[in-house]
């Protein structure tokens, strides 16, 4: 337990999660309140929308909007996805948005055959083709990751070395245009890591690139997201994504039961519990949770928003030991 | 991670800890299904029902005739749960359970007052006088278990050390009436655990007594449960008790959002996937999860029923690559 991170970065995604995937639209005042109710939180990172193709992503299509409208917290960093060089355009046109790159590879063919329709090969060179997008946008880029990185409903299961050789690829294409990565984000995108594929997989990726920050992000579709956080902490891991309430999921994941990303809330608890600092002030996020369930119209599969936090309930015995 | 299992022993409580929880009834036949579903599926250990006054636990008021009505599987255990002589007697009666005795203290004052109107003294005389009905009747006893062990909502945070020195306390009981206890199961009643609270909690209960088994009783209420089971993996520990589907929660807990046990089929889903053997067919569990819910009729909350297995997603590959 000695390698635990005194204290976690915490990317939230689930405005952009979780707006893409629902089904039913969302009033676009409703997607901005909810973003608003997160800057209060203390989170530092807001991903608030993704500006990609409203024929293929719906809930997406008032992304500008979106951005538009929401308040500007000082101290935040509000970021958006775009996949190709009209998407990042459009970010940039925002003014009111971090923008940086990323540069990211898919460990698994298949699913990339199946969900951009490329090859691995292709996927490369796309990734190259960004790079030097950013290079002429003068965008920086400092992050990496890669999707799937735990296995893939189309593949199974993905060798560690793979992950490790698409991580050194992406530090390749980077170096080309003269970026240096400081971090890679291993993306659990179908949810088919564990706990020891997690410490596997985080200790061979830091074994051969030690100077490398890892972050993780996590799906939560078979109940392993906060267990598989906690092995990454364990590994020392200090960077991750999560989505309040667990909004979210993949849309083409190909999968009913795919859930969001690891719920914000309950990493913030875990976090608090153990002692390891976030910065976020978990009543306020618990109250963002409640009204992300209120947002998007049914339940969603947080835990402490429902069960409550043990700082609410030590106040209240320490109040009735006083009285 | 060198300290995780071969094998795990899984004590499945869905039965008796959904249905003393559930607030519309339901009809005995369907409790009798499940079960037999249950047993089923190689679990080994089921606890169907428990044998305490009615007019508390509405639900159990059927407990006779469900353990007259399931159908008794060869090499499974059929356990139940009691409070006092006259649920003890009930249980022999039977004829049909798996009847050992187990001797537990509450680490809460607080929480003791509320739910059963004693002191620690009273608790520890109450004990004694468990163990001597035991000894009277014949019954093995050999288990031990410390409820509220990680905390409690009336009381706050539990001392490692109190735990410890309550362990001490039923070994002493035990001994008093010549049984020699095997087991002590640690106890998450109201789901303060952290991964980190188990690791030290199970570290400083096996420093001191290095003979005893430990086992995890653990609630899923802040959605802690799978990684708090993880940390105890890790530590060695090789017996949890746990509701298939989620089913379940304390009814005396005093909490809105009070959860059942960890969910059995994401505990095994997990144990699979990292090489633990639990002895137990995913798929067969995941279809009494299914049922699980129509049963009580409203969602519960595991993952893995809903999310699928990846041995499934593995096979289908297979099938397609060889196709």
């Amino acid at each position: 337990m000695s390698d635990l991170p005194k204290a976690i970065q915490i990317n939230e995604e689930g405005p952009r999660e979780g707006f893409q995937f629902e089904r039913v639209p969302i009033p676009t005042a409703r997607k901005i309140e909810l973003i608003d109710s997160l800057s209060e939180t203390g989170l530092n990172q807001i991903q608030v929308a993704s500006f990609v193709n409203p024929k293929n992503v719906p809930g997406m299509a008032d992304a500008d909007q979106i951005v538009a409208g929401f308040t500007r917290k000082p101290g935040v960093r509000y970021t958006a996805l775009w996949l190709n060089e009209k998407g990042l355009q459009r970010a940039i046109a925002t003014a009111r948005l971090d923008v940086k790159g990323s540069l990211s590879l898919t460990a698994s063919e298949a699913f990339l055959k199946r969900n951009q329709n490329r090859t691995a090969a292709q996927d490369l060179e796309g990734e190259r083709s960004i790079a030097r997008m950013y290079k002429a946008n003068g965008i920086p880029v400092e992050r990496t990751s890669v999707r799937a990185a735990f296995g893939c409903n189309y593949q199974g299961d993905v060798p560690t070395a793979h992950v490790v050789s698409l991580v050194g690829k992406l530090l390749e294409v980077a170096s080309e245009e003269g970026f240096t990565i400081k971090l890679v984000s291993l993306a659990d995108t179908m949810a088919w890591a564990t706990p020891v594929s997690v410490k596997r997989m985080v200790g061979a990726v830091r074994d051969k690139y030690p100077d490398l920050q890892v972050a993780l992000h996590l799906h939560d579709t078979r109940g392993m997201g906060i267990a598989n956080a906690y092995a990454g902490l364990e590994m020392g891991v200090a960077i991750f994504d999560s989505s309040v309430a667990g909004l979210g999921g993949c849309p083409f994941a190909g999968h009913k039961g795919a859930a969001g990303n690891v719920c914000t809330e309950d990493l913030v608890f875990m976090c608090d519990e153990i002692g390891i600092e976030t910065r976020v002030d978990l009543a306020q996020l618990i109250a963002s949770a409640i009204l992300a369930e209120d947002v998007v119209g049914h339940p969603l599969p947080g835990s402490v928003m429902r069960g409550g936090t043990l700082a609410a309930l030590r106040t209240a015995i320490k109040a009735g030991a006083a009285a």
